[in-house]
């Protein structure tokens, strides 16, 4: 049989070429990066702060600078019922916007849950299977996160709670469906089931929730059961090790395409899409490759155009260890748009330092513009991108159009996350002409912003 | 770069692999179909009777006995964008199970529409793009083929419009938002747009609509309308036709696996799944191999197990030409089982005359055994399927389990024609234990077949 050749439209990889080992930025930056502090004390957090939350294997990782670390056999057995996902030539859009640009988009969403999640999803239920834990509990915003540990559960016959921001519980029906189908339960945050959320309710008794929110009641239901562990989807730098099967993935597909990106884009909540596809390319760029890598994130939840770098919680209860990293406050509570997987006051640590480096830029689209660049992708390439994806396709669109005006042929590669498949309620309201374009007064950032917990040094 | 091996999860094949041509059971049938019938005269239909629904090459490929015939270049670059698909190694479900069988499964989920119905939908929007139609009408059970149909659309810049059967469009709302994201309009039936419609909602308001009715006001309007042409997404010859890419990939892929199907099992509604996975593997079972091929039907439609085999309409309203099918009489309503894509009283001729002449069997399953089988499937594979395709998964899983009890080492494979991720309602209301198992009384089946049309000679 042939392999892929570069008049393709799909380039792909056979499971043998699927990377062996995850790939750790930590050994590559140009500084280290700043620790974790305890919420109490102020100090550096240890291991020992984090084991009631995870099992000892992801916090090592969390800490590890080993260049490559192996992705366990049992993992690697899971990701090849998906894996290696396929890297796009889109020519049908390239055509339809007569630009010189090649446009890739590198498409996350064949895995059954339909995003990138499961890439962590499943290493994570496998270190705690391994350290026998049977319990895991979560929280999830668009219900991406959530559906991945589910079915992920399910892989390692594990039980699975899910704190679903009650906004997206109520907006996305189907995606709590879908994570019992896997065998998991998903309840609405904030909820009465913990001391966090109850607090919330007492104050906002029709709280939308937040991911924020979610995590406090989650975490909390972890520290409190000695039987169960807490999982986060994005943010952590273990999470962020995890996704790099796509970035290392896509490398080895643009040799088959004969090419290699000049820009990448990709979209941002809590960093790990974005990571997982960029950080084997900021390797290239760090070693002094010339690659443009942009994030984009939403203008409703601006966290790296107009968040600061700052030690912050993770949570909205506090209950987390500090974290370096650009944010909009965790008191901040961003509007009830779509997307609702980049409604994350923070940004992960490892994408904060690689922006204050100035290794990577930023940028912030308002959802109208991202569903009107989505259903152009839809109508040309046929996928219906997750609306969070689709802010990686809209500026990538907008690159495709610039190069028409200026000539350029560049090649333009999209992280295209997910699939929209559940999000059409999103798509309804915008064919509706019901989307409104959520922009934070600034006052309102600055207030979040005023709250900051103060660290000593 | 490594090709498939044996030992691999996926047997994948790339772009340059794909049949270059469609497999046409007709040039190897052991005798000769026989052919529709004028619903006026009674007489053969000719190519002039099916002018004002279809362009001349498809009317062409229905009556060809050309054993292959080409897929055009413009088609096969649509198929790019999803195929070849997967043929996996369920190799988790049989360890869930104990098995000693293989279970092999070809996945049509991995298309934009999230079924094997692009296939046909494809080159149909194709062949009428060429002959100048510029506006397709349709119908649709389940939402899968209207969808299939309106990105098809989109593909080639056609107009397309989607009768959907009423009680699946309100169990799916998603459907429609997703065919109006391919740029299609969509809209219940019966409906007050038809002439048809408008009668069936005469006699009965809330009429819950069936496949039947939304043919007849699909064809309605193609007919009365000099701009556009009728799409059907199963039954006729060239729709079986165009989908044996799936069934002549599966073959290629077979050889990577290193081993043959001992017997298949595919659902059947109107039988286009079905038979492009097993037309391919028919020429070899006619030429002698030793292959079980199984169709797998809800009890609550039960064309094949408790239907005739006589010429009858294809649509409530009488308008189409006469077919010899098994059928359950075009004035059969079945239950509002949540595979609506299986609820159509006759099946295609194809596959009608294959059970005719002893080549396959056929069984019926209830829609809670389904739904069971589907989420042992998700929980151990991950893909959540279609309640259609459940149909075949749950059959399979019995053959598996009946393999642990003798002890037989078979290769069972399963057509998984889609994914369910637009029928969580479906799983929803399987979870609640609301899921009811219908199964019609011989008598309401007699009565419908007392109505048959009656046929000179």
């Amino acid at each position: 049989m042939a392999t892929s050749s570069s008049s393709d439209t799909k380039f792909l990889l056979t499971e043998a070429d699927m990377p062996p080992a995850w790939y750790n930025i930590l050994a590559d930056l140009p500084e280290p990066m700043s620790p974790p502090l305890h919420p109490g004390t102020g100090q550096p957090a240890g291991p020992d702060d984090l084991s009631p939350l995870f099992p000892m294997e992801l916090i090592l990782q969390e800490v590890s600078t080993d260049r490559f670390i192996d992705i366990p056999k049992e993992v690697q057995d899971v990701y090849k019922l998906w894996r290696p996902t396929p890297l796009y030539r889109a020519r049908r859009l390239e055509q339809h916007l007569g630009t010189p640009a090649k446009i890739f988009y590198k498409y996350e969403g064949t895995s059954p849950a339909g995003s990138h999640k499961p890439n962590t999803a499943v290493a994570q239920a496998f270190y705690n299977k391994v350290a026998g834990i049977n319990r895991l509990v979560t929280e999830t915003g668009a219900g991406q996160w959530g559906s991945a540990l589910a079915m992920s559960g399910a892989f390692f016959d594990m039980e699975v709670k899910v704190f679903m921001v009650r906004v997206s519980f109520e907006q996305k029906p189907y995606r709590r469906a879908l994570m019992q189908a896997w065998g998991a339960s998903c309840i609405p945050s904030p909820s009465q089931e913990t001391e966090a959320g109850r607090r919330i309710l007492q104050q906002e008794p029709d709280s939308r929730g937040s991911l924020g929110i979610a995590i406090s009641e989650a975490v909390e239901e972890a520290v409190t059961r000695s039987d169960t562990n807490y999982s986060l989807g994005s943010v952590l730098n273990h999470v962020m090790l995890h996704q790099t099967v796509i970035g290392q993935e896509a490398q080895k597909q643009f040799e088959l395409a004969d090419t290699y990106p000049d820009v990448i884009y990709g979209c941002v909540g809590g960093g790990s899409n974005f990571a997982g596809l960029i950080l084997p390319f900021m390797k290239e760029r760090i070693d002094g490759k010339d690659i443009r890598i942009v994030a984009v994130e939403p203008t409703a939840c601006p966290t790296l155009t107009k968040g600061t770098l700052a030690y912050d919680f993770g949570d909205t209860a506090q209950s987390t260890p500090l974290m370096k990293m650009h944010t909009l406050g965790h008191t901040f509570m961003p509007a009830g748009i779509h997307a609702g997987g980049l409604r994350y006051h923070g940004m992960a640590p490892i994408v904060s330092k690689l922006h204050d480096l100035g290794l990577i830029e930023a940028q912030a689209l308002p959802q109208t513009a991202i569903f009107e660049g989505a259903v152009q992708f839809a109508r040309t390439e046929g996928i219906v991108p997750a609306p969070e994806a689709a802010h990686a396709v809209r500026a990538g669109i907008d690159e495709a159009v610039r190069c028409r005006e200026s000539g350029e042929e560049k090649t333009i590669l999209i992280g295209l996350s997910g699939h929209g498949n559940f999000d059409m309620a999103a798509y309804d309201e915008y064919f509706a002409g019901n989307l409104v374009d959520y922009e934070h007064p600034q006052s309102e950032i600055d207030e979040a912003l005023s709250r900051l917990p103060t660290v000593a040094g």
